[in-house]
């Protein structure tokens, strides 16, 4: 039995605060279990400067947690720089929220996703993910209620989540309790379509057999198929 | 007639929400109109090279703003350092704080509070005081009550609040769009029986007469004596 | 008594050379006491991107210590980056010169002082205020001979001073030893016509009363009269 | 037909030269194609401070390109730091070879393994790992030989290739002709005795379906298999 | 005798591989005794800032060291910065190799050569140089070639030498256990035609007299001229 | 005739005031004709890492410049970080003043020597030897005098003058116009028995002959007699 009663392939329970920081592009606050994600869309007028001059757009994402979201206390990264950790999210990220959309389509524009963990208790990049997915559907949709598309795009919906093996078990959706004691641990982002966008899985400690993997893939996609309810929020 | 209709005297609606990040030492999210900061403790069991073997305690302050919390995206400094404005509201943040207790008392350990600012519009730096000296003397009591002090040390109370001078007229509590037309800017971090911790006064643009700054000073008064009804939820 | 037989309400012995960098725009080296400070000033026919094509100029300012300047030696900032500190001063200096004038008369040229200061006995980041002041006087005038200024402009005295609050007495224009004991510290930017530009006090580990602020402003505008005779050299 | 007119299922020609860098602890050349990593590990009798007083030993790795070694120069990262995907291969290297051995059995040493690529067409990260793992096998074998290990530790040993999906086609070992086309990269970390250690699986451009990562990891478990023959040399 | 039997004024066995970074716009790699170093050019076709818009050209140089490519491993300088020796060696290269042609007839193009250290067994400058202004031979007549120079330029060959005193004796080309016992330390940078180009001489802990630095000198000479045979090649 | 009317083997005029910075352990102010520079010299207690121990001492040097003290203003190292020109004056320092007595009876204390350039008209880098240099002789007899010292330690005097070739004829101690139109720029670093410490002579532009060399060795060896004059202030 899971510590909080939780069958092996439930997700723990989810939220989304729409409009959390009012001053960005489009925001939300999504919540899944103990932990807590700040995303937050910015629209700049403007790409990098491979792109320039292409008529093309760009997507992107920071990531950053704040030093006490966790349960020891996490140096800030303005005093010591960007940790391996963080690029890696970031262009997780970054490659994931890509291929939600047709960049040729949206103009030369950068949408720059911010997710700031503001509680962790694992599952921080995929709550991030799929934070941040419904986040930039929704600053599309304002660039084109407002006219800043002509024509809307379409989007494919993304989310994403965890998987392990804990005691021999596959496990969804792991809490941090879990993760620190997987022997294997396992991120997906998958599409609304039965298709894959990324997978990582990564033995903690001693290799794992495919069919271990099989099993994780299994119960993530049942997770991510949840998870796509939100998209009708 | 200021556009949210309070009085020259007034201060916008606040609340204070504890436990905000459940991981932390003690925590509290603090809500100031527009404005709202997340406040957390850390204790450490050793104090800085200078300290060390004195058998006095240390308090600090970190602090920060999510990219989004403004009105135009801020770049994270985790990417390009703290800037100088950051290093100034921490010197702040840290002397406002060290004069709430005497720190001899302490024992060997070191108080570190975060404010990381969610969203900002307008006295960020003041709603961190108020709110990072309430936190401290939750964690001040927190270590008395699981037998980290072997007496509980006197706790001075200290708040902050800003004012200005706009079109002429001393105000109190600014918020963004009032801060930004400000003549005038003044801060100030004062305790319960009358006295002044620091203040800081600024004329943007021209200068200012001496009368000003005293009208400043007794809004401050009054607002500040409003914000210590805070610390007896 | 203070230790070197001066009146509370007295300043240090001033000079200041004019010329010190004889390849600056303008320059000098301002004495006070203990305290030197090396003050030139560079004009750049340029500025901040936030000002290009507005026919605005820019005054900004910079500030340094040489290692040896001080009793115990201070690492290098080209080793460490800057300090809180020195970021805290640089603004303070950048806003006071600002005020001296109305930028939009300079035409789009930057003005900027560097402040070094060659050996420390308290008072540093004032005395590079009123020298520095000086110094942009200067610069300001070979502008308007040279043929850069059409016209010219107005310019705002200003200067800056110490005060303190030391054994209970109101001290004005603290030296380090003074500085280092004092229970408050304050410093005044002011005019010549009785206006404040800016003013900061902070307790030294007790809170003071307002009573105290007001005998040290009146020790500050004082002393700072007596700097502007400095004006008419 | 691929354009080395290899089979899909084929890896690129491969030879190892030992000793590359006489001065390291041990080392190796690996040449995959037109891809060439030198290998170096370095033995540090101490370990990071989390491990300091556990007996346990240290395995980690880090990664360079020389700036020629593709086809546009990449600026060198002494001048601009290490970028995201320089801290993404390392981390993986070091959980890729930390499987290797139970790092109890060790002592308190550090293994540190240098990638440097000397010429990149494809594939170096997949080459690091497997040359760094043979490498640290020599280096364990030499730590035993010299009696720095007093009975010899188990190591099971990995390897890694990349898979990809180009036009349609799952390939075996992608040069960067057919990488920089692929419409899906993947990477496999494995055992010699049919186990995972890592795998990463990427969609570039539009998702994938889970047939597609299953024929890439048929692929790369030949190929693994095969570049096992290296480990008896 | 010299612990490999060479003769006070022998070089070591040198030896040139062309081609060594195939995607290089020039590349070769000089192995000098147990020092072997990759040199690599770059064209760009641009010019730095104070050059644009001159028709000048640009030959600039950059250095680096595997980290272990020495006998005790070398923190890479992607994670610490360069050191004040790479500074140094890279101006040297810079000043070197521009001396080799008339700038202002190459148009502004940017050469660039990296030299990156494989092995390091004293005289990694000297050996940087001595390949990369051969590789720069070869990538101007490239660019003549290729048709990026109209008229083919001048060449003036340059080479490098390192000498020093050992036990009071001069030796020719010192390898890292002479060079780390010599008393007197010098490198010569010379013409073909008998002229000098830059000279180095440092006392290794005593003060020496002009007459060693005069032996040096000749021995570099000789050693010089025996370089520029591999200028043939 | 030069510009200041100088003979080609003079010196311009030198003085030194001792005790500029009166905080400092040892310090003096040298100006040599245009050129002034600030030499302060700190004890400290303790070695590097590497000496610890060994019951050796060590000497060592920072340089740095005011932004002002060149014709056009040189940005602040505190925000760029030391050039490479920094880092190889502060290696020639370093190594220049350990000649100057035997480390290992000086004990395990650090001699730092912050050299420090107020005003810059070539051979900064000279008067910086010749002024630390004196500087360390003060030090080292203030350590004897107080008591840090059981014995006075011998000291060799060094010293360091500029030379070089403009419109073809060998000239002492450049001033910048002069430096910045010479063909060949060389400094030396000298004793006063006669023997060297450091030579670097460098093209600039093009080639020279061994000749041109010998002409600057004969100045400077006469440059250098008479600046050890100033020793016996």
């Amino acid at each position: 039995m899971r510590n909080d009663q939780r069958a092996a392939d439930a997700l723990r329970p989810i939220t989304i605060e729409k409009g959390f920081q009012p001053q960005a592009y489009a925001s939300l606050l999504i919540t899944m279990g103990g932990t807590q994600v700040c995303c937050a869309v910015t629209m700049e007028p403007s790409v990098p400067p491979f792109l320039r001059g292409t008529g093309q757009g760009w997507i992107t994402a920071e990531y950053g947690m704040l030093p006490c979201s966790t349960s020891s206390r996490m140096q800030r990264e303005a005093a010591k720089g960007r940790s391996g950790r963080t690029y890696e999210i970031q262009r997780l990220l970054g490659r994931s929220l890509r291929t939600m959309v047709d960049l040729a389509l949206l103009g030369e524009v950068t949408l720059r996703v911010d997710c700031d963990v503001l509680k962790a208790d694992g599952g921080t990049r995929t709550a991030s993910i799929t934070g941040a997915a419904i986040a930039m559907r929704d600053a599309i949709t304002r660039m084109h209620r407002e006219g800043g598309l002509a024509k809307m795009v379409e989007i494919l919906p993304v989310a994403a989540i965890s998987a392990g093996i804990v005691d021999g078990q596959a496990l969804l959706d792991l809490d941090y309790s879990e993760d620190s004691t997987a022997e294997v641990d396992a991120n997906f982002v998958m599409t609304g379509d039965g298709r894959w966008v990324e997978t990582q899985c990564t033995a903690e400690g001693k290799p794992f057999w495919p069919e271990d993997f099989g099993k994780m893939a299994v119960l993530a996609r049942k997770g991510i198929d949840e998870l796509f309810t939100l998209w009708a929020q």
